[in-house]
């Protein structure tokens, strides 16, 4: 397989969880959270999912597609350290339906250890049933994996529901 | 369709017309130009398509993943009004069976004007028969349209044979 192949195959599985994770949070009222713009494509797809929800973004910098740039009200600026309890105390606790987490630099130890470093806030962040799809297996109390849509490979994107 | 889904029909298209490209080719003894490096993903695929083929790769930088990098005997570094005459005389007229050309910047209106300049020298460097498949249409004299594969959206990608 190709790094072609393996990219478009990551790109699909990322969609097709966040198609699903729409679906099932899709009763429950809150918020989205989206760590890790980048060039904002999950952003903007994220968008046309759930239209009528607040999203909210978290990056260090912001290097998006100029259509894909979150309202200054909806940008957590700076690194996951800060920001996450910044959300907390300003949205607070439990608010979020569904949260995304997009980290995938190309150094693995770091992405697995930046998830497990953030997954405490984020579980916080997430209202009971909320969803949450990430690049990372993540662990934390209170939340409990959830499996990938069939035809996503398992390892390639993850799943998990907040208790 | 978000940004999402027209970068994942972008990247099916790209590998469709790269597959259909190799099996047009396939008779075809010539060496593979690939113009626009990136990151490497197109210049991985093309390894495995042609895996018996030599594979001269253009960029005016090497940024790719650490896997993809070509041997420093097939890289044309700098840019492509420097690089490709110096291909024309190193390699010679009519020695490539397969090109690709991935010029893609966010700025559409310039990645037309790179393509308009780079076609006629792109030409030369083909084999009667070979097939050039691109991300901007591209004309030249010599280069005639080929229909992309079914299920390839039009005007997402191109192709087309050396006269
Ligand atoms: C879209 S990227 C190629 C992506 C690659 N095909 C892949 O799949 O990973 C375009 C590349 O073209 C290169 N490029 C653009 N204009 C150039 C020029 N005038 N001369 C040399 N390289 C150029 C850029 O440096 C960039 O790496
Ligand atoms: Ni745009
Ligand atoms: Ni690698």
């Amino acid at each position: 397989m190709s790094r072609l192949d393996s990219f478009i195959r990551r790109l699909e599985a990322q969609r097709q969880c966040l198609g699903e994770a729409a679906r099932l949070a899709a009763d429950l009222p809150g918020i989205v959270l989206e760590l890790g713009l980048g060039n904002g494509r999950t952003f903007d797809h994220l968008r046309t999912l759930c239209p009528d929800r607040e999203i909210y973004v978290f990056d260090r910098q912001v290097a998006a597609h100029p259509d894909c740039i979150p309202a200054p009200d909806r940008l957590f600026l700076g690194d996951f350290d800060a920001t996450l309890p910044a959300a907390l105390q300003r949205l607070g606790r439990g608010r979020a339906a569904l949260v995304h987490v997009d980290l995938g630099s190309g150094d693995a130890a770091a992405s697995r250890a930046l998830a497990a470093a953030i997954a405490p806030a984020v579980a916080e962040l997430m209202a009971s049933g909320a969803v949450l799809v990430s690049d990372q297996e993540m662990a934390a109390s209170g939340l409990g994996p959830l499996p990938v849509p069939p035809g996503v490979e398992r390892g390639r994107y993850f799943m998990a529901v907040r208790a």
